[in-house]
């Protein structure tokens, strides 16, 4: 049985546009992580934390790299080891959209099944991670990689992966405020007229449709969504002006990437310099410091190094 | 410029599980119509009906074959010239959910648009039918043929092909009652949870990639729709057994048609003869006449003959 191992997984964008809950795709940040067993007594789990994670005070035992670790454990019906010493490192932003928690309950279960040889084939390193941390459309893709769809069927999550054709590209602009989840979260409405319920099953169908056939008219109206951003932009000081320097600047559409704050732009791969340019430049006019990145494709999924 | 045009247009399966208000298909059964120009005074239009059509009394000028015929001049900016003879006749159930209304606007709309030459690509045609009847989601697969997605973009309607695996049949059972329209638009609530409505798009996802792929599981949900079924299936006596016993027999799943109370399963295809008695079957148990037939594959659009 092996002593070590390190296991890197990307983060991801979630509620792309219209698939609000269910569509995600991996995003080319990683987090990594290395989980040891000394074998010695003493503290349970060491942690320690580096790059974007650097000044996270969460404690070792309520981080979710090692919750993961042990969420994993249990379904597989073994008890944690004491004298674990775990090491992260990352390079997706914190609590901005993208995907860091989700990367770090997927690390820490990947690297409990690498260590122990447990039997967690990507469907259920999915359910102990969505299980865990409660965005499915976050973990199918970290797991996965590529864009994903996961949708809650009668006998439990159903992930497929979807296309996105190769002449478009992905551009994120993350500003330096955060959004916490829970205040997303309460934004949204109890109740929507049925005419929105409507558009939100047909723009989500446009959706899948426009990326992959990277048809501009359908990712227009399908990157508009109806469910969240109506209701959270409120949050995203300068959201109509990002999204519209975004679409000016040739992107097919832009939305809010997880519950924000960060940006994500549709665009074609030739325009993705410039569209991230864009958005930055329109945040900065509104004395808002944020910085883009651009990715041609979706990144692969998790992978044991 | 030619005296006289016959068209054949399909019928049409919409509101297809979660794809309610936007995922169609084409179904091999055809309403043909002839337009004649006979030069003469007289009535405006005559219009004569066989097949499923008989015993229609709508009068000829305001029977939807006719309408399309004037909607598509008038958005040509001609006059509708008098002295016009129609002759329709079909194997399309009428007022049962199967598209007879939607292939009546096309048909119209066609015939005009070849007797006079007009400038009407498919785009155009089926925004003059669903202007007219209402249902892009029957409208555009009569014109284009296949399964297809319409939904409302900011520039007009925005209509896309989807793909049908070809292990895939359509399985369909029309029962002997009608349900009228306006009674099924009237039991819709006004307004649903935020989490129904988060279903819903999930849903219409689903049903996307498991027509592609034939996926059990998403077909599953993809045909399980929340946003009409739960407040229409009153109005369809047999509804629950009926669409149970379509999948005890093999179906993926089972919904309305249209607004019903034709029923229609999406089934593996050697499985589809079996479906269609067993849907049969159910509703005789209750009294209820009903016939089935199955298509192993979407129709093609319309086509002057």
């Amino acid at each position: 049985m092996r002593t070590s191992v390190t296991v890197r997984v990307p983060g991801s964008t979630s509620n792309l546009g219209a698939g609000f809950d269910c569509v995600g795709a991996a995003v080319a940040r990683w987090l990594r992580v290395t989980v040891r067993r000394t074998g010695g007594g003493g503290a349970a789990v060491t942690l320690a934390r580096g790059g974007t994670l650097a000044g996270l005070e969460t404690p070792p035992e309520r981080d979710l790299v090692y919750r993961g670790f042990a969420a994993a454990c249990g379904r597989a019906g073994r008890d944690v080891p004491a004298g674990l010493e775990i090491v992260a490192e990352s390079d997706i932003p914190v609590a901005r959209g993208l995907g860091s928690s989700a990367a770090a309950a997927v690390a820490g279960a990947a690297a409990a099944a690498a260590l122990f040889e447990l039997d967690l084939d990507p469907d259920a390193l999915t359910a102990v991670g969505a299980a865990l941390e409660g965005h499915p459309d976050n973990v199918a893709p970290a797991v996965r990689g590529g864009a994903t769809l996961a949708v809650a069927g009668p006998d439990g999550l159903v992930v497929t992966a979807l296309a996105v054709h190769p002449a478009l590209a992905f551009v994120f602009a993350v500003p330096e405020f955060r959004v916490e989840t829970a205040r997303a979260r309460a934004v949204l409405p109890a109740s929507l007229p049925h005419a929105t319920a409507v558009q939100a099953a047909a723009r989500s169908a446009a959706l899948l449709e426009g990326l992959a056939q990277a048809e501009p008219r359908l990712l227009a109206v399908g990157l508009d969504d109806v469910l969240h951003v109506p209701f959270r932009r409120a949050l995203v000081p300068g959201y109509d002006d990002v999204t519209a320097a975004a679409r000016a600047a040739g992107a097919y559409g832009a939305t809010l990437s997880g519950s924000g704050p960060t940006l994500v732009a549709v665009a074609p791969a030739g325009r993705a310099a410039a569209v991230g340019e864009a958005m930055v430049h329109a945040w900065r006019r509104r004395g808002i410091v944020a910085s883009s990145f651009h990715v041609p494709r979706p990144a692969g999924g998790y992978e044991i190094l």
